[in-house]
This record gives C-alpha cells, structure tokens and sequence, in this order.
C-alpha cells in the first residue's frame, strides 16, 4: 500500500507530544491544582462545568460543590458531569454574593473565569473567604485582555479587543482583573497571597496552539461580540472586521500571538497568633 | 550590644533565598544558557560586558569572542573582565555587519539587547549564521516594551513608555523585537527555532524585583529619555513626568508590574540532507 508518509512518525512517545500539546491550556492553568482525599471543595460559578469536569476528575477522591446563579448552565454542567461519570461533585444554584453555607465549611475554593464578571470582586472574595475553614485555600484564575499583543502589530486589532473590554466594563465587570489579583486577594483579607503568570505564547512551531487558541478561542471570542460593540457604537463596522482580520492574520507562519493568565493562591489565616 | 533585630534573620538559608531573588534576572534570563568545554562562542554587541561576566563565568572551559562596534564600552568591557578574573574572553572590535571571521568559526554565537538596536536585524543574522559551523547555535535574548502592563493601569505611563519605542524606532531600530524572534530567525534561515517568553511580573509579595527591576531598572530607562523625547516633541513635560509618576505608583503595596523578555535558540542546519 501506498500510505504517503506522516511527517511526525508513529512512534508511542510522539504521539504523547502531540496529545500534550492539545492539552496544554488545561496543563498550563490546572497543572499544580489538586486537592487531597476527603477534602470539601467548593467551586464558586461553574457555568457550564468547563473547568468542573477538569477539576474533579484531576481530584478524584475530593468532594466538590459547584454552584452557580444560572440554572440554565447549571443543568448543562450537571448533563456534562454526568456523562463524564463524575460521582464526585455536587451541584446547587446559587448567588457568590450570598452563597447558603455555614461559615468555615470548606478546606478548599477554587474560583475560575468569574471575578472578571462582578461588579464587586473584593466583596465576593471577603464572602469565599468566610466559608473556608482556618488554613483553607482560595484558588483564583482570570484572563487579562490588556495582556494581548502580536506580530504582525495592528491598531485595528487592539481597537477591537478594546470593544470588548468596553463591553465588559460597561456590564459592570473588568477584563483587566488578571493582573490585579494580589492585591485584590490581599485587601479581601488573605494570607499568603502567591499570584503565578501563565502566559500562552504561540508561534508556527506550535500549530495546535495557532488553532486552538489564538484562531479558535481568542479571535473568536472577539468575534463574538461583533454585534455588541456595533449596537453599544463603540467602533465602526468596517475597522472591527479590519481587527479582526489583522487578528487572523497573526495565525500566519511569520505571526506571533501572546496572551496571560493569572493563577493566585491565598490562604485564610490559621488565627490571629499566626497572622501576617 | 542593642543590635536592632533583621527581620528575615541571619540563617544560611534565608540568606540563600535573598540571593536568589535578588540574582533573579540573570537567573531567568541566563539559567539555560551553558557551554561544552572547548566551545567556541561569539558573544556579537557585548556593550560594556554585562552579559559576558555572567556568560563566561557561568561557562568558564568555554573561549568566548566578544566584539562590539564602540571602543569606548569594549574598553570598559575589557576592564570589567579583568577585574572579575575571567582568563576566557578575549575582546575585538567589530561591526556586527561586517565581522572579521571564518565562515563557521564559531560552535555558537550569542546576542544579547541587541538586534533592537539594529536596522537591519535579519541581516545581522544571516550574516551571524554563516560564522556558524553546520548544527551551532544562535541564541537570542531581546524585550519587548509593549508587553508592558501593570496596575493601576495609566494612559499617561503608556504613553512615556510610548516615547521610548518611538525614539527607538527613529533612531532605525525597534524597541518591540521579542515578540518578532520567530519570524526573525526563522527568516535568517535558522532551522528548529525555539522562543521561550520570560516573563517579569512583580507585586508586593516580591519586594526585590520592585526595587530593581520596576523601579530601578524599568521605570530609570523611562525616565532617562526625558529629555530626548520632549525635544522631539513626541509628550509634554507634565504628561511625561505623569505617566512617570504612574510607572512608579505601581510600586506601591497594591501595585503589579509586568514586563516579557523573549529568548530564542536557532540552529544552522547540519546539512542540506537533514535540513528541516
């Protein structure tokens, strides 16, 4: 048979190389987020369980509770658990602002793409901070969109990536809160605050990366709120598609895309004697 | 004697941590680099030999090579060598367009902050491939100013970091290069080329990095094109020294800073039959 060669080989340990690759945007944010046996885990707004289904398989012998204040995305995140076969979580509508616990009932809080949409982050961290138990952990990642930049550069695109922080903004949240998180974690009482970077660098030398990322969730993303940033009269039809496209055209063999995540831990304080 | 208590203490090991992060910068820029015994390594723009202290102390059985075009910071170079004891660097005076070599002379080249100072960068590169003997390597460090961000965040302050990277870019050379790496070198015909972002980010929890590299380092290079960009028109005196001002309110205890160094390693190919 005349089977055209495949560039990469077959060999067991590529293949390996290829999956990791695809894999690396959960690596990269999840990686070192895994809670031991028997602890009790609550993640504040699930939606639609993108990161639940991550979270609890990654921490088998954890017990989460995953609540959010949409029943809609609620019931698709318990549909997802479901199908995944995660007997490990527990699912509860509920607003962060006034979240149905008693105080001190978790060890742990993880808490993933959902400060960026409130109004009063501060405030829903102090709130988290009361359910954790004495030494708990509070686990926070966020996106920072002021973090973009690309080759080639473009006018255009930031213009339309600036629509969509505008957007963000004017819904009362902050696309910027990536790197506001130490002090954030640290005014909402906090101990211990370690905030890590997690910067998505993409070149050609990693095409899963150009897809999967910078075309298919970046660029989509802002071509998502097309419509918006019209109607809000942010920009003009014809320079957000110019944005757009310059956007695409970073996915080119000579383009470079850059991106950040922000990962912080902050732990609540044993008691006042061990307090910082 | 009432000798005022040190807050961190005297230990070994705490004095091992106050090392390591004030050494930090060239950890995270330099760790990776190390030359084989014997290696012979061009070091192209070496300036006043920052890099080549930490170069050919960190490879001291390799011969380094280390040209630049001003006879005035090769002989500061020269003098800072001497004085560190270094016996295996020996300094010439070159242009980086017109070097005094072999074709492959060398087993690797080395260049530091400095293709953002050149007009022709990818010139330069090719014309570096060439002292390379066939599977040497290239290895290049370059910032990028516009991957700076920080909070509180500040049109002002973009707008001084803005003067740097416009005087840069008159002056022929370009102040936003890391990011183009890829591209670069890939273009000057290296083959396996790796990029590796290294990211600065600094909040209060690391006060070393916002002494030397936010204030001293960072925010002391803004400052010191004052003068030259109120001359070229290019800010106001007041919007500058506001957007200053800004740069070092991020210093303070709620206050983050980022800043990306880009490094890449190119090789020449061994031979048109394994070329990539």
């Amino acid at each position: 048979m005349n089977t055209p060669p495949y560039v990469h080989g077959y060999d067991p340990s590529e293949n390996q190389r290829l999956q990791d690759q695809a894999g690396t945007l959960v690596e990269l944010l999840h990686a070192d987020t895994r809670y031991p046996a028997g602890s009790r885990v609550l993640e504040a707004g699930c939606g639609v369980g993108a990161q639940t289904l991550t979270l609890a398989s990654r921490s088998p012998d954890a017990h989460f509770t995953s609540i959010d204040i949409a029943a809609e995305s609620l019931a698709e995140a318990q549909r997802r658990a479901a199908s995944a076969g995660l007997a490990n979580v527990e699912f509860r509508q509920a607003d962060i602002f006034g979240l149905p616990f008693e105080p001190g009932s978790f060890d742990h809080v993880f808490v993933c793409f959902v400060l960026e949409h409130l109004a009063r982050p501060a405030d829903a961290l102090a709130g988290l901070r009361g359910l954790l138990r004495p030494g708990g952990s509070l686990t926070v990642i966020e996106g920072d969109h002021g973090s973009t930049y690309f080759h080639p550069d473009s006018r255009a695109a930031h213009e339309a990536i600036a629509c969509l922080v505008e957007l963000q903004r004017l819904a009362g949240g902050n696309a910027l809160i990536g790197r506001q998180l130490h002090p954030l974690l640290c005014g909402a009482g906090f101990a211990d605050v370690r905030v890590s970077p997690r910067m998505v660098y993409v070149d050609a030398s990693r095409p899963e990366w150009v897809e999967g990322f910078t075309r298919k969730t970046f660029t989509a993303m802002i071509e998502g709120v097309r419509a918006n940033a019209l109607a809000a009269g942010l920009i003009g039809a014809e320079r957000f598609d110019e944005g757009v496209r310059d956007l695409h055209r970073t996915t080119a063999a000579d383009g470079v895309f850059c991106y950040t995540f922000f990962k912080a831990v902050g732990i609540r304080s044993p008691g006042a004697t061990r307090e910082r």
